[in-house]
């Protein structure tokens, strides 16, 4: 391949020669998201958050599982014709991830960015694609409410009080199929991709975990606008994964100070999913779950409905866990950009 | 891209259209590892286990920051003329990665396989150069002894008994530059790859590895085979990651059964790195660095000097947690195969 055929565009980001299909996805979420703003959106809705299971882990495994199941179902396809699966989530060793989709029998392409890996997956997948590694590809990532309290802070019986800062773990999980060949029932395309770098700006608070992760959102967003040349007006929405309410001000405020006032057009999942003031969940949604299942059944939504023409998705991620937070680390982020567009 | 542009292989593999080449790589080991029959291999082998840090997981976190400056030395790049990292460890969350390699400022992929993990980083690597996302990037995984066990087993001061079966976490890091072009002082091409699917034939024995991910390691193996319409004879050495003595014993019936005799040139870097009699590791080394260091400093060493020219590098991983564990859940296994050509 000649020099020429490089797609990567100014220092962090690619702008994909061959775009991306997302022909299908999928959503689950638990009850608490379902009695959210976004609930009637979802595809399905849990009863209670353990699905049926035993333990919350194996309660998140059956959202990975379900949510997979039903975008192949959406996409007409089977397991089998996906060359592979990239997935992840919050939990140590990702063990949502393994013993959800382990009977597909996909290849698995296994990745971790914290609550940035939705746009993680999303990117590799495309760039598998585009790169001429495979026709089709599918995409997943969970979180779950008690399984991640049980993994990055206390033990639910304790009742801790939470701080206005802190944010709500998502219960759900979101798949993408995505696709070389455009299919019926496509949904947006994926044509580019901004890849993030690790940003600390020394916060050790895991209880404003957005304040955490904004430092990260900003240098990816205005990263994105440097190598593509482009401005906020350029996105019909710009659109965080997990920050919350107080994430949000910092963003903002980061982003006008590198000189971009995203404002009037920024969205953050994690404020979408919960009505905060009536959900009492204080900052708003986060956990790898959020912004897929919003991705899933709100934003890609709006795209294929041709509501927003081009929107820059950015997950973002606090690279956080109870081993590093006790011993005195700081929680430092990470956010990846995905640039979709409708068809 | 037209369709005559995939470069899929039969149903798990990539067959590379543009090779990569591994550039430069680099070791850094503990005490033990260089005590070991490949002691005097490594780039650098530390005083203690400590590496001068004040908690295992910073120790670990400075084996990935050491070995990556290296690897980034040999190859006369500095960090910013890397496109991506492809970066994983086994620690819950990948925290060793988060604080090793953080302060690079390198756009980051994390990825996850658990001790396949090398395996993974060095595919995901090439397809991003191959498939024209990039021109140089570089991967690295690690692992220690003390983090691993407080991560998965038991605290080290217990003193536990361990089995015959028990594998040794290796303390260590191994780091590769990948680059479109080749360079002065390139040491190998990767040429393809076999992307593994989980195997899960029910063990549940945190304490015998190498049982779990043999399965896991034929698996990959035969469909490599088959897809690459090739045999054993076809390479100098079929290399697994960490299975050791027992996981050997199983990998080579099994693959007998699967009518595929390797015996006489299958090699495990478990089984190369310790001397297991007077070095007290029973079945062998294991983790994320086992794999990583013994192909930077032995065979990379083999394939660059010309005593090889092909071999079939398949790293293992047992997808285990604690949590997992403790909840009754099996050891499944993963792992992905890489082809490694002299230049």
């Amino acid at each position: 391949m000649s020099d020429n055929n490089l797609c990567t565009l100014g220092s962090q980001s690619v702008k994909l020669k061959n775009e991306v299909y997302i022909n299908a996805s999928a959503s689950i979420v638990g009850k608490k998201e379902g009695e959210g703003p976004l609930g009637l959106l979802f595809d399905m809705v849990g009863e209670d958050d353990m699905f049926g299971c035993k333990t919350w882990e194996e309660a998140e495994s059956s959202l990975q599982k379900d949510a997979v199941y039903m975008a192949l179902g959406k996409a007409g396809k089977k397991p089998e014709d996906m060359r592979y699966i990239f997935a992840g989530d919050l939990l140590g060793q990702s063990i949502a991830t393994s013993f959800g989709i382990m009977n597909y029998n996909i290849p698995l392409l296994g990745v971790y960015g914290a609550c940035s890996t939705c746009g993680e997956s999303l990117s590799l997948g495309a760039m598998a694609i585009s790169g001429g590694f495979a026709e089709d590809v599918i995409c997943v990532t969970s979180s779950h409410f008690a399984s991640a309290e049980k993994e990055f802070r206390f033990p639910l019986g304790y009742g801790s009080q939470r701080p206005l800062s802190a944010s709500w773990t998502v219960t759900g999980s979101g798949a993408f199929v995505l696709g070389k060949q455009r299919q019926d029932g496509a949904v947006a395309r994926i044509t580019g991709m901004t890849i993030g770098k690790i940003v600390d700006f020394g916060l050790k608070d895991s209880l404003n975990m957005g304040a955490c992760m904004a430092p990260a959102a900003a240098s990816t967003i205005a990263s994105h606008f440097v190598d593509y040349e482009s401005q906020p007006e350029d996105y019909d929405k710009i659109i965080t994964g997990d920050l919350g309410s107080v994430g949000q001000r910092v963003l903002l405020d980061l982003l006008r100070d590198k000189g971009y006032d995203i404002a009037d057009r920024h969205m953050d999942c994690g404020m979408e999913i919960y009505d905060a003031g009536s959900q009492d969940t204080h900052a708003g949604g986060s956990g790898c779950g959020c912004s897929a299942v919003t991705l899933s059944a709100y934003i890609l939504k709006q795209l294929s409905e041709g509501n927003w023409k081009k929107v820059l998705f950015v997950p973002t991620g606090a690279l956080l866990s109870k081993t590093s937070f006790n011993e005195g680390q700081t929680v430092p982020g990470i956010a990846h950009g995905v640039v979709l567009e409708g068809l």
